[in-house]
C-alpha cells in the first residue's frame, strides 16, 4: 500500500463527507424555515412566532413586524414567483427531456457502431495486451451516465430554485428586523443550495462509479471512459438551463425596465409593472437554476476529465483505488472546508451594519481558499504515493506528490485572483466603475464606450492567472494537472455557490418588499444586500469562467489522448481552419443569444405598454396588471429561442468530427476556448460594471456620486441605458459561453471513439 | 528557361507597370485639378473659368455657380482642413520618427548580435553546404529596408491626405453641377491615391531588391530575409498612423456630435460647432492617411512573406528570377487591371442619379475581380514553370502552376465575398441595418444590443471565406500559398483604395458645403455620396481585415520556418499559454484605444461646451468659434494616447521572444490572429451598421424609415447614441487590430534569427 489512506478508508470517507454536506444543508434549511411565511396560518398565529424564534434580543426595529397583512402579501408574492418558476422549469424540462432522450439514443448508436455493436471483448485502446469490455458496453454505460448527469443537473437546478423562492420572502420579512438578520437568512439559503449541490454531485458520481465497477471489474479504462457521459449530461442540461433561463430573465428584466423605469418613471419592481413577476421569476430560473446547473456541470466535467486521464496513468494501471479517487477526495475535503467557512459568516461573526456585508462575503473567499490549501495538502499526502506516472499524450510522465499539490493549489489561488480582479472591476467601491459612472455625465454613448473598454481591460489579469495556472499544472502533470487545477478552483464550490445564490435571493427580497408595499427602509436594506450581491454574482461568474477554461482544456487533452492524436499542430491547414472557425463560434453564439433577448424584450415592451395604455387605473394602482401574459411571453420566447444556440453548440462537434475529423475538431475546440474565455469575461464584467455604476449614482453615497444623481437625472438615465445593455451580456450571452467551451470539449471526448473510427469523411473522400 | 517570360522581361515589365500606374495617377490628378478652387484668383478671374472647363453642356444646375464668395469660402475651409491635417501629420511624424530611429537601432543591434557582429560569411540557414553573407549584413540591410518601408508608408499616407484635402472642396463645388460631376471628382481623387500607393509600393520594393542584389549577389536567402524589414517598417508606421489618426478623428467626431447634435440640436458640420474643423481634419488623417498606410503595409508584408518563402523554395534555390518575382508581377498586373476598372466608373458609364452611385462602386469590385482572375491566369502561365517546389516547414512540397493560380484566385474571390457580406450587414438597403434602426423604437439600449448582435453575426461568413481560402492555399502550396492568396486579395488594391478614399472625401465635401453655407440641395447630394461611402468604407475595412488575416498567417509561417520550429503544438504548455495570452491582446489593445477615444472626447466635449457657454453670439452665428483649441486637443490627445497601444504591439513580440522563446511567441501570434480577426470584423461592422441605421432614419427614404424619423425624434436620438458608440469601434479600435496582428507577425519574422539564437531565457534558466 503506497498511500496512507487505505482503499477501504476511501470507500468510507467519500460518502461520509457527502453525507455531512447534505445534513449540514438540511440543517441550514431548517434554520431558514423557522422564519414563518404563511398566508393562512399567519392570520391566526401571532407574529411573535418570529419573535419567539432565535435572536430576539437583536431586533433593531419593530416596524411592520406585527402586520399580518404584510406577511400574507409576501406569502402571496412568493407563491406567485415560485409557481411561475416551477411552471417554467417544468415546461423547459419537457422540451429538453425530449432532446436528452434523442441525444442519448444518438450516443448509444454512435458509440455502439464503433465496433459494429459487437458484444465481444476487444484489446484495450492504450494497453493492447489486455482485453477490455466491448465498445457496446461503453455505449450503454455512457448513455446511462449521460442520463444520470442530466437528471442530477436538473435536480440541482430545480432544488436551487425551490430553495431560493423559499428564502426570498423570508429574507424580506427578516429585513424588518435589521440588515444582519436578513443577511443571515439569505446567506443560509445560499448555503443550502451550495452544499446540496456539491454533496449531491459527489455522491451520485461516487455511487455511479461503484455500480459501474460491478460490471467493468478491472477494466478501469472502459469504466472511466463511460463515466465521462456524466459530465456531458450535466453540461448539456446546464446549456439549456443557462440559455433558456438567461433569455427568460433578461427579456423580462429589459422589458420591465424599458417601459417602467425609462418611460413611466416608476421604481424597479413596482407592482404596477406587468412584467415584474416575470422579472422575479427570471432571477430564479436564470441566475439560480442556470448557475447551479452550470457549476455542477463544471464540477462533474473536471472530475470526469481527471478520472479518465488517471485511468490510463499509473493509478489506473496499478488499480490504486485511493489515488484514483484523488479528485473525489479533494471534493470531499472541499465540503468540510466550506462547512467551516460558512460558520464564519453565520455564527462566528455577526453582521450589524451595511458596510460589513461586502467584507463578510469577501472573507468567505479568502477563508475558504486558505483552509482549502491546507486541506489539499492533507489529501495529497495521505492519498497519493510520493511518486507516480501520468499519461502524457502517448508517454508516461513521472510526477511527485508535491507537484500535484501545486497543481491543485495553483488552480485554487488563480480562482481567488480572478475573484478579486472581478470585484475590483465591478464593485462601485473602486475607480473603474466610478469612472464609468462619471462618463455618464456626457451621456449614454460615452458610458457604453467606457463600459466596453472596462470589460476588455478586465480580461488581462484573469487571463494571466489562467495562463500561469495552466503553465504550472501542465508542466508538472500534463492534462491530469490541468484537470486537478480545475478541481482546485472548484473545490470551494459550496461556498462559491452560497455567496452566488445569495445575490438573486436578496434581489428577489427587494422585489417582494417593493411589491408588498413595505416601507422604504426595508427596501434600502435589501438594496444594500443586493448591491453586494451584484459583485458576488460577478465573482461567481469569474470563477465559473476560469474553471470552465481549465476544465475544457483538460477535457480537450483527454479528447486528444482518446482520439490518439499526438500533436495538434497549428501549422497544418486542418488545425488552423479549425482554430479560426472555433474562434468565431462564441461570436455566432452570442449573436444568437443577444438577438433573442432583444427580440423577446421588444415583445415584452409592447405587452407592458399595451397594458399601461389599455388597463384603466393601472398607473394609479387601482387596477391589477395581467402578470400571467408577461410570464407567458418570457416562457415562450425562451423555450423557442434556446433551441438554435443549443443546437449550434451540440451539433458543431458532431458535424466537425464526422466530416472534418479529429484534427480539425481539435482546432475548433482550442479556438473556441481561447476566444470564448475572453468574450465571457469581458461580457460579464462590462455588464456588472454598468449595473453597479447605475447603483452608485442611485445610492449617492459619496460626494462624487451625488453630483451625478439623483435618480432621474440625465447621467442616471444614461446609466440605466448602460445597465440595460449589460443585462444580456452579463446574464445571457456571457455566462452561456462557459458552457459552450466546456460542452463542446466533453462532447468531443464522449464521441472520440466514434470520430477516431468513422470521422473525417470529407478528407477521406478528397 | 522554364518560364515564358525571360528574366530580362521581368526586369522591364515591373517598372513599366509601376510607371503606368504613376502616370495614370498623375493624369487623374490633372483632371481633378481642372476644377478651380482659389480664394485669391477667384476674386479676379470670372467663374466661367469653371464653365470653360470640360463638360459644360452637362451642367444640370446653375445655383450658386457664379458666386465667388462661395468658392472663396470653400477655398478657405479647404485650406484650414489641409493645414490642420498637415500640421498634425508633421507632429505625429516627429514623434514616430524618433521611435523609428530608436527601433532601427534596436533592429541593428539585435540582428547584429546573432553572430556577435562578425563580418565573416557563415553557412546558410537552410542549405548548410552553401556560404551566406554574415548576420551583420542582414542586420544592416534589414535596418535599411525597415527605414525605407517606414518612409514609403509615411509618403503614402501623406500623399493620400494631400490628395484628399485637395479634392474635398472641388467635390463640393462640382456638386453644384450635379451628383454625377461630384461623384467623378471624388472618385478620381480616390483613384489618384489608389494608383499612386500601389505603384509607389511596388516600385520602391522593386528598386530595393535590385539594389540589395548588388551586394547579396547569389545569396537570395539573405537578400529576402533583409527585405522583410520593408514590411516591418511599413506596418509599424501604419500602426501609429491608424491609432493616432483614429483617436484624433473620433475624439473630434464624438466630441462634436455629443454637444452639437445631442445637446445643442445643430446639424452635423455646422460652422458654429468649435470642433467641426478638427472633425474634418480627422477624416483625412484617420480614414485617409491611416488607411493608406495600413493597406500599403499589408501589401508590403504579403509581398515580403511570399518572397522570403520563395527564396528557400525551388525559385530561390535555382535562381529563377521571373518566378521569384511572381508576387511583384501579380501586383503589376493588378495595376493594369485596376486601370481598366477605373475607366468603367469614370469614362465608360456616367452617373446621373443618386441611386446609381452604390451600384457603380459595387461594380468596381466585381469588374476588378473578374478581370484580375484572367490577369492572374496570364501571369501564372507566363511566369511560372509548370511544376516547382515550395518550402513547407522543413520539407520541399511539389506544386503545379495551376495550383498556385487557384491559391491567388481563392484569395481574390474570398475578398469579394467578404466585401459583399460586409455590404449586406452595413448598407441600409438590407434587413440587418433596418432591424437595428427598428430597434431604436424602444430606445438606445435595444439599438446597442441589436447592433452588437449584428456585428457578431457578420463575422460568420467572412470567417468561413477566410478559412476556405486558407485551407485551399495552405493545402496546395503551404505558406507560400497563403502569402499569394493574401496578394490575390490585395491585387486590386488600387481600386479598393480608390473607392475607400472616395468615402472620406465625400464626407469632407459635405462638411465644406455646410460650413460654406451652401444650399440644402448641395448638402443632399454630398450626403448621398457619403452614404454610399459609408458602405464602401466598411467594405474597405473588410478587405483590410481579411487580407491582414492571410498576411499575418503567411508571416507567421515564415517566422516559424525561420525560427526552425517544425511544429507549433497546442498540446504543449508553452504554446498553449501563448495562445490564450495572444487571444487576450486584442482586448487589451481595444481597451486602450477605446478608453483613449472616450477620454479625449470628454475633453473635447468640455471645450466645446465651454465655448458655447462663454463666447457670446456663437449659437446665433454672430461670433466665430475658436477652432484651433479643438484641433490642439485632438492633436495632443492622439499623440499622447497612441504611445501605450503602440508600445504594447511593438514590445510584446520582443518580450515574449526574449523571455519565453519562439514556441510561446508562435502561440501568441496564432492566438492574436484568431481572436483579433473576429473582434476587428465585428467592431467595424457594428459601427458601420449603427452609422447607416442613423442615416436610414434621417433620409426617410421608405415608409418604414419615416415611421422612425424625422431627425430629433426619440428613435433618431437612440440611433445617434448608437452611431457615437460605433465611432471608436469602427474607426479606431477595429481597424487598428489588423495592424496589431500583422505587425506582431512581421516583427517576429524580422527578429526570428535573434530569438532563435538568444530567445527564451526564462525557460533556459528554469
Amino acid at each position: 500500500m503506497s498511500t496512507l489512506l487505505p482503499d477501504l478508508g476511501t470507500e468510507i470517507v467519500i460518502p461520509v463527507c457527502a453525507g455531512i454536506g447534505i445534513v449540514f444543508s438540511l440543517f441550514q434549511w431548517y434554520l431558514v424555515s423557522r422564519v414563518k411565511v404563511s398566508s393562512e396560518r399567519g392570520a391566526t398565529s401571532p407574529s411573535n412566532n418570529n419573535k419567539n424564534g432565535y435572536g430576539d434580543c437583536l431586533i433593531e426595529e419593530e416596524e411592520g413586524i406585527n402586520d399580518q397583512n404584510v406577511v400574507a402579501k409576501c406569502a402571496d408574492i412568493q407563491n406567485a414567483i415560485s409557481e411561475g418558476a416551477t411552471s417554467f422549469l417544468f415546461t423547459e424540462y419537457q422540451y429538453v427531456g425530449i432532446f436528452m432522450i434523442a441525444f442519448a439514443i444518438l450516443i448509444f448508436l454512435f458509440l455502439g457502431s464503433v465496433e459494429s455493436f459487437s458484444t465481444k471483448s476487444q484489446p484495450c485502446t492504450y494497453n493492447k495486451e489486455k482485453m477490455c469490455k466491448p465498445a457496446l458496453a461503453t455505449a450503454i454505460f455512457s448513455t446511462v451516465s449521460f442520463l444520470l448527469g442530466a437528471v442530477t443537473s436538473v435536480i440541482s437546478g430545480f432544488l436551487g430554485m425551490k430553495i431560493a423562492t423559499y428564502a426570498n420572502a423570508r429574507t424580506t420579512l427578516e429585513a424588518r428586523k435589521g440588515v444582519g438578520k436578513a443577511f443571515i437568512v439569505a446567506f443560509r439559503s445560499g448555503a443550502v443550495m451550495g452544499f446540496l449541490l456539491a454533496a449531491n454531485g459527489l455522491l451520485v458520481l461516487y455511487i455511479t462509479i461503484n455500480l459501474f465497477k460491478l460490471y467493468y471489474g478491472d477494466d478501469w479504462e472502459g469504466l472511466f471512459e463511460a463515466i465521462t457521459g456524466y459530465g456531458l449530461g450535466g453540461s448539456s442540461m446546464a446549456l439549456f438551463g443557462r440559455v433558456g433561463g438567461g433569455i427568460y430573465t433578461k427579456a423580462a428584466d429589459v422589458g420591465a425596465d424599458l417601459v417602467g423605469k425609462v418611460e413611466r418613471n416608476i421604481p424597479e419592481d413596482d407592482p404596477r409593472n406587468p412584467a415584474v413577476i416575470a422579472d422575479n421569476v427570471g432571477d430564479n430560473v436564470g441566475d439560480i437554476a442556470g448557475m447551479g446547473s452550470d457549476l455542477f456541470g463544471s464540477y462533474a466535467e473536471s472530475s470526469c476529465a481527471a478520472l479518465v486521464v488517471a485511468s490510463i496513468s499509473s493509478f489506473g494501471i496499478e488499480h490504486d483505488f485511493t489515488s484514483m479517487c484523488y479528485p473525489l477526495l479533494i471534493s470531499s475535503m472541499g465540503i468540510l472546508v466550506c462547512l467551516i467557512t460558512t460558520l464564519f459568516a453565520t455564527d462566528f461573526f455577526e453582521i450589524k451594519v451595511v458596510k460589513e456585508i461586502e467584507p463578510a462575503l469577501k472573507n468567505q473567499l479568502i477563508i475558504s481558499t486558505v483552509l482549502m490549501t491546507i486541506g489539499i495538502a492533507i489529501v495529497t499526502w495521505t492519498c497519493l504515493p510520493s511518486s507516480f506516472t501520468i499519461f502524457n499524450f502517448g508517454t508516461q510522465k513521472v510526477v511527485k506528490n508535491w507537484q500535484l499539490f501545486l497543481c491543485v493549489a495553483v488552480g485554487l489561488w488563480a480562482g481567488l485572483i480572478i475573484g478579486f480582479v472581478t470585484e475590483y472591476y465591478t464593485s462601485n467601491a473602486y475607480s473603474p466603475v466610478q469612472d464609468v459612472a462619471d462618463s455618464c455625465r456626457t451621456g449614454a454613448a460615452t458610458n457604453v464606450i467606457f463600459g466596453l473598454a472596462l470589460g476588455y481591460k478586465s480580461v488581462i489579469i484573469p487571463i494571466f492567472a489562467i495562463a500561469i495556472a495552466i503553465f504550472v499544472s501542465f508542466s508538472f502533470a500534463a492534462m491530469y494537472g490541468i484537470a486537478v487545477a480545475a478541481l482546485g478552483m472548484l473545490s470551494t464550490i459550496a461556498t462559491g455557490l452560497a455567496i452566488d445564490a445569495y445575490g438573486p435571493i436578496s434581489d428577489n427580497a427587494g422585489g417582494i418588499a417593493e411589491m408588498a408595499g413595505m416601507s422604504h427602509l426595508i427596501r434600502e436594506r435589501t438594496d444594500a444586500l443586493d448591491a453586494a450581491g451584484n459583485t458576488t454574482a460577478a465573482i461567481g461568474k469569474g470563477f465559473a469562467i476560469g474553471s470552465a477554461a481549465l476544465v475544457s482544456l483538460a477535457l480537450f487533452g483527454a479528447f486528444v489522448s482518446r482520439a490518439a492524436i499526438s500533436t495538434v499542430d497549428v501549422l497544418t491547414p486542418q488545425v488552423f481552419i479549425g482554430l479560426i472557425v472555433g474562434g468565431m463560434l462564441p461570436y455566432w453564439f452570442s449573436a444568437m443569444t443577444m438577438k433573442s433577448v432583444g427580440s423577446a424584450a421588444l415583445k415584452m415592451v409592447e405587452e407592458v405598454r399595451r397594458q399601461f395604455n389599455t388597463i384603466p387605473g393601472l398607473m394609479e394602482g387601482l387596477a391589477k396588471p395581467d402578470y400571467a401574459t408577461c410570464v407567458k411571453i418570457s416562457t415562450d420566447a425562451s423555450i423557442k429561442e434556446m433551441i438554435p444556440p443549443g443546437a449550434l453548440v451540440m451539433l458543431t462537434p458532431l458535424i466537425v468530427g464526422i466530416f472534418f475529423g479529429v484534427e480539425t475538431l481539435s482546432g475548433v475546440l482550442a479556438g473556441a476556448l481561447v476566444s470564448g474565455v475572453q468574450i465571457a469575461i469581458s461580457a460579464s464584467n462590462t455588464g456588472g460594471a454598468w449595473d453597479n455604476a447605475k447603483k452608485y449614482i442611485e445610492a449617492g453615497a459619496s460626494e462624487h456620486a451625488r453630483t451625478l444623481g439623483p435618480k432621474g437625472s440625465e447621467p442616471h438615465k444614461a446609466a440605466v441605458i448602460g445597465d440595460t445593455i449589460g443585462d444580456p451580456l452579463k446574464d445571457t450571452s456571457g455566462p452561456s459561453l462557459n458552457i459552450l467551451i466546456k460542452l463542446m470539449a466533453v462532447e468531443s471526448l464522449v464521441f472520440a471513439p466514434f470520430f477516431a473510427t468513422h470521422g473525417g469523411i470529407l478528407f477521406k473522400i478528397f
